[in-house]
């Protein structure tokens, strides 16, 4: 099937070229203020110089010119992906100085091409780890090499920079489609059958194909989706399911494995399934979501429960002590919900990108941008030791942010994100403007027949719930004006010209004839909730977690005064929200001291009541070692 | 300091130079009838040959005879410890024959011994892993290389091998000593100042010491233990933690990282301070027992949380679905609970040994004595697939009991422990005789004056409570017949020929001038009873575990006629005890389906309630594919 492929240029990471939503780029919506504004700002002026100093101090950029130079040995410092954390910080940059127009980081990004640059073989082949007298051959470790992994980064940076400044790109997306030329040469019909043990390339080949509009990109990425679970790859210890070479894309019914393998390909499975028309394919991506999201996602939107093989458990098991929550799979899965959002236009998408981004992705990065979180735990039993400064942190489950990792995707993954957040946002259709996300933010943008919509939305979301939207400007003919109402958000209102309206969960349509100055407003309420959970998530039986908005907040023992393992909450107490301070009253007790912990004995109570602040989980460890958990056992 | 080392020839696995107990041996101990004799008759039919069987098949054994034909490279088969296995293997088959006298595996194993024999080199050196051209060289790996751990299951075997064939011992004893001396010329004062990355050469040395009166063996114990904690080891991925070498053995307060090493090492340990008649070493490896069994401990027995580094988690993280309780290192804490034991007297140990053999010893290996559990998890979610019968697998979470692991050590390490199983069942001191396990039994021994004691055991323990001694031959002095008092049994009587008393838990004393055909009937009650967990182990909380006399029980699927997951336990129902069948109310309940698995939905009862087996938890999974829990959510 040869179909033709809409080029698309819009400063943004996802194009598709049909579905029922139309993304917006960088330069059609901006973040003008609040709680994104504040980690976009320190994502700029920290986060990205503190990657690129660690990358240069490890030696994973230097690589490059060791490469270029001939020099480089079976020796070369970093893992084997080490190529992919620098191609996502130029991700990152791309989108920052499309996002803000720095050109002092215009200057690095091109020096940093550069080095890269001069690194590539003449044939396309890139890869400071392979192919040199010393190291292991090309695609000799197809289960573990991370080749095609790295491209598929390398392939994201390019159409970022490509979308960012079509004009003058620095050389990557040329230097990026010779890459792209060679994987479809080596990898295509009658080349080497088979896929990487870390999907990431069918995505970004996806995503190359729309920006270049060369539909033989698509197909590489369509032919990797068809053969992963075919057994191409071998049976590790950890099963092919680590991989997701255990069950074809169309077959599987649930997410499983490697939590970010696992939604980095559920991403570009639905980029293929859209491009090729493919209605079963992505009818079977959107039950693997639904399975996902009902069974094996944490209250914080986090995925995957095992430290082993950084996966997902059995449905159900979402032990919050255990709770791998890799940082990176939450990225990965709000780039699947966010396809699945553009293809179907449904607000549940919108629903898990809110809850990730709040609690999973703004959890990581520190409050100075400068340390992060590469796993997420639901409760920290023993107050954590702060990582050494000056040194990479060799394991992924430091209890406290670390500067950096041996494995380091985490950190600009974070970077990467946070610069394009304003994606996100907005959508457009041929009949109005979707917004998906609150946050202050200026759209000037057109409908798809051309008329242009320019919106100003105000808001102190997530800490207030009221969204003001401002028509700035609008023609002359009625248009839809579509606001997510989050599903926790009973007894939302709306109000519009015409009065106030109920606003239940899903989404609230205003169709009207605007004119400039109108306003709209949503009113969501954020008055503290309790939630229990499904009673099959046997490791939370018995508690309750408390959300404001689409916070997930905890209690941490520096504001309990003594260990959370000794909270219960006293729910009949009822939560006060204070100025936006949250507060419970939290019963402290401790258990019997028994020499065999199994039998009748019992716990009683350390004292009386008192009220206890629970913070956003996201703001947690930020105030030195402490214990923590979300998830409080009741009194 | 230089001591005097006491030679024991007691055909049994510890022989400490002092303590409260002596131990008895195979010859003055056999276990006669019953679940354990049982379990002996397969272990000895049907498990050796089995065994032997695979490490032929995967190239274990053959790895010798390569070795000794010079024709080994740097790919021979099996894992880096696979001699190892081989060692256990020789240990099981010396006990068996110890037991039995069986001539057949006695060729068996002098063909073996011959095998390995032929393998070593002329300095004592002896493995096949490494020092061959295209091999590693000699102990340049401590980390993962495993040389010292498989001299540590070499020693204990020819430790087996020299304490039952002390006449003809076939030539182990001296290949051992001339590895032991080789280790103590190179690891010794001004050797190689580290440690194995995987404890077991410990105690294995400090048999070896107390086998042959070789206090040089023990010195070299005591060395390593020193050593370990001190980093000599590299610090990787895992943390040293994973290894023991984080803290010394003295400062520790509880066992931590891989929970076999952690337990092999503290065995040795104790060895070591018993030997050296350090005080203040046994003091910390008593706390570091009292926290690992107060906090580190599932009601099986089972130890070790974590399937990433097979290791101990924090205090209170027990997650039952999570366990991964390896059977070796069940096994590596009856080592150590049975060395406490001879220490210090203390029937707790005994308590510990008894919970451990009952629910993890016993629940590896199938009915047949042909598949093992190398994982024991407490708590299964989705029914497992039947591992292939003639391919090892590969990993160790296998839901069903496979015949063969690719790393292997429990099949051989259940072996060689039930094989040896009268050594635990009784001991003497200057006053008396103690019985620590029950089982139909035969005992001919002397106390330590040389006084005559034989004793013969009759119980159908553990389905029945009652356990009578009948003593069968004895001398005109009075003595001190001791009998352990489980402490889950409350309510035991006692009754000797002076009447009936009340034996609380802990241990109970007949003092008398006893008289052949006296007889002692401990009746312990074995009423089914139900405990909760502290609650400080939250992954359980709101369930309570059924438990019968020593057996933990469980829910089966089988049994259920529906997913455990739905299973829910009416307390005020009662439990019923029919023929040693345990019968409860159990209610089936199924949670709403909810697209998102967090607010408040709830649970309906699928019907009334209905009685349904537990079985005993060992028992599992012996009828096909099944879900299963130990802990069972109150209704």
């Amino acid at each position: 099937m040869t179909m033709t492929l809409t080029t698309t240029t819009t400063a943004t990471p996802v194009t598709p070229s049909r579905g029922a939503l139309r993304p917006l780029g960088l330069d059609e919506v901006q973040i003008t203020g609040g709680f994104w504004a504040e980690r976009q700002a320190v994502n700029g002026a920290a986060s990205l110089a503190h990657i690129e100093h660690w990358m240069e101090r490890e030696g994973w950029i230097g690589n490059f010119d060791a490469a270029a130079a001939g020099t480089l040995d079976g020796h070369r410092g970093g893992r084997e992906f080490s190529d992919s954390e620098v191609y996502k910080l130029l991700e990152a940059m791309a989108w920052e100085i499309g996002r803000t127009g720095d050109a002092a980081l215009e200057a690095r990004f091109r020096a940093l091409v550069d080095r890269v640059a001069a690194a590539q073989e003449p044939d396309g082949y890139l890869n400071t780890n392979f192919g040199r007298p010393g190291q292991r051959p090309r695609y000799s470790d197809l289960e573990w090499g991370h080749e095609l992994y790295c491209y598929g980064h390398l392939f994201q940076a390019a159409v970022a920079r490509a979308r960012t400044r079509p004009d003058a790109d620095g050389g990557l997306l040329a230097l990026a489609r010779r890459a792209a030329d060679h994987v479809v040469a080596t990898f295509g019909p009658g080349g080497i059958a088979s896929v990487c043990g870390h999907a990431e390339i069918e995505p970004a080949l996806a995503e190359l194909g729309r920006a270049t509009g060369d539909r033989r990109y698509v197909d590489q990425a369509a032919l990797f989706v068809e053969r992963r679970g075919t057994g191409t790859l071998a049976d590790i210890d950890l099963g092919r399911e680590y991989y997701q070479d255990d069950v074809p894309v169309r077959e599987a019914t649930v997410l499983r494995g490697h939590a970010v393998r696992a939604n980095y390909l559920a991403a570009g499975a639905v980029d293929v399934a859209v491009e090729t028309e493919d209605a079963g394919l992505l009818d079977a991506l959107t039950t693997q979501w639904e399975n996902t999201v009902a069974r094996r996602t944490y209250v914080t939107g986090g995925q995957g429960s095992h430290h082993e093989g950084e996966s997902f458990g059995d449905d159900y098991e979402l032990p919050p002590d255990r709770a791998y929550s890799e940082t990176c799979a939450g990225i990965g899965s709000v780039m699947f919900s966010w396809r699945l959002l553009l293809a179907q236009g449904l607000p549940r998408y919108a629903d898990l990108v809110e809850r990730t981004l709040y609690n999973v992705v703004a959890t990581s990065p520190s409050a100075e941008g400068t340390a992060f979180y590469y796993t997420n735990t639901l409760h920290q039993r023993r107050p954590g030791t702060v990582p050494p400064a000056d040194v990479a942190s060799p394991r992924a489950s430091s209890s406290l942010r670390a500067p950096w990792f041996a494995v380091s995707c985490c950190p600009p993954n974070v970077a990467r994100t946070l610069a394009s957040l304003a994606a996100y946002v907005a959508t457009t259709d041929d009949d109005g403007l979707q917004l998906h996300q609150y946050a202050p933010a200026r759209i000037r943008t057109a409908l798809a027949d051309g008329r242009r919509v320019d919106l100003d939305v105000e808001t102190a979301y997530p800490r207030d719930g009221v969204v003001r939207v401002t028509v700035a400007t609008t023609e002359d003919r009625p248009w839809t004006l579509t606001l997510r109402v989050p599903a926790w958000a009973q007894g939302a209102t709306l109000v519009t010209p015409e009065g106030t309206q109920e606003a239940a969960p899903g989404t609230v349509q205003v169709h009207r004839r605007f004119a400039a100055g109108d306003v709209v407003e949503l009113r969501l309420p954020t008055a503290p909730r309790v939630s229990a959970a499904d009673p099959r998530i046997d490791a939370v039986r018995g508690c309750v977690v408390v959300e404001r908005g689409p916070e997930v907040l905890c209690v941490e023992s520096v504001d309990l005064g003594a260990d959370v393992g000794d909270a219960r909450l006293d729910l009949a107490a009822g939560l006060r929200d204070v100025d936006g301070r949250v507060l419970a009253t939290v019963v402290t007790r401790t258990a019997d001291e028994r020499a065999w912990p199994y039998g009748s004995g019992g716990e009683h109570p350390l004292g009386g009541g008192s009220e206890v602040q629970l913070i956003p989980y996201h703001d947690w460890a930020n105030r030195g070692p402490s214990t923590m958990r979300v998830w409080i056992p009741l009194a």
